[in-house]
């Protein structure tokens, strides 16, 4: 005998499917989808149905939005000499959080993955030269990918298509956190704080 | 500016109302859902739509099921002298997959909480009573319900209530889990298996 019904075992594995979502998650979600009122239910699925049709790609920096260009690209306060490369667009909130930085951005949706071999339209690579070659006014590129295998391959692939165009390509710094301790710190990171050391005082 | 647009944000806080879902995760799979296919995406709406249509409370033991009976309460091999009533669906699931009980279940979709005052219908102890009244053939209910402050609290409130009645209420046994440590048992579980030690040998 099935544990469970058909249907609620296909909604078990559809949920399972989504990212973070393991088994022991997927069976909570599912039961509690099944316990909500039709109203709760309705107001889920409608969510999902709605976003997905108001939302697309912004033309120009690939952001997710329901107007394009998206409000970044056309806000005339924006710096347009400098665009920051991130992968998703989560990290465009965490940057636009921070509120220290006034330059333009660039969705990959995604990394480079030398092992996968990434095609560079699985990611928006191609709409990434297309814009610096449309934008001369673009000056320098922040590759703010993760400091991850990944990400730093993207950093150098992007860093060596754009060699000869003259736009310069810079990467995050990488070290410790702040408020961090060095007993916690592991060892890359260590290891990259002490490469990247800078001089204070005189 | 608003960090996400509004449909966005309406299905990050749709995602993030649901068990175990936080503000990061919900983010997280929000935008998940919007890079997927609408194949995929039709899928999900679809699984949540269709498992909610299909599946009603078997009228018996409350389960999740879609066919009024469901399987176990139909099963002419079960024990029908013997209830396990438990919190949740999936502890019926959990009880299942060890192939030691033979039994019926009652699916109490919650638990009476002292506290928040729950009433008898808020969780199915109605559904339970008058099943009990309905089937003199039920000589033992077991109260599988979870180890917590509610757990017990409506066990002792399922005992009380079936006093007068002559049928047995059990509960399952507490102490050290098997395979664990003494060492790192904590100090109300090794308290209950001191409570509940037995003899062994002669």
């Amino acid at each position: 005998m099935a544990r469970y019904s058909p249907s609620v075992q296909n909604l078990i594995s559809k949920l399972g499917s989504l990212p973070g979502i393991g088994g022991r998650s997927a069976q909570k979600l599912a039961f509690f989808i099944l316990s909500m009122s039709s109203e709760e239910a309705d107001a889920l699925t409608g969510a999902i149905v709605e976003a997905r049709k108001l939302t697309k790609k912004c033309g120009c920096c690939q952001n997710f939005t329901d107007s394009d260009p998206c409000p970044i690209c056309s806000d005339p306060k924006r710096d347009r000499s400098i665009v920051c490369v991130v992968e998703t667009p989560r990290d465009v909130s965490a940057f636009e959080r921070m509120h220290e930085y006034n330059g333009l951005y660039h969705v990959l949706h995604g990394v480079y993955d030398p092992v996968k071999n990434t095609n560079m339209n699985d990611i928006t690579l191609t709409e990434l030269f297309g814009r610096l070659t449309e934008h001369p006014e673009i000056k320098e590129v922040i590759v703010a990918t993760n400091q991850t295998a990944e990400g730093n391959a993207t950093a150098l692939y992007i860093a060596r298509l754009l060699g000869p165009s003259g736009i310069k390509v810079t990467r995050l710094a990488s070290g410790l956190p702040m408020g961090s301790d060095i007993v916690f710190a592991d060892d890359l990171t260590l290891a990259s704080a002490l490469k990247g050391r800078k001089q204070i005082g005189n």
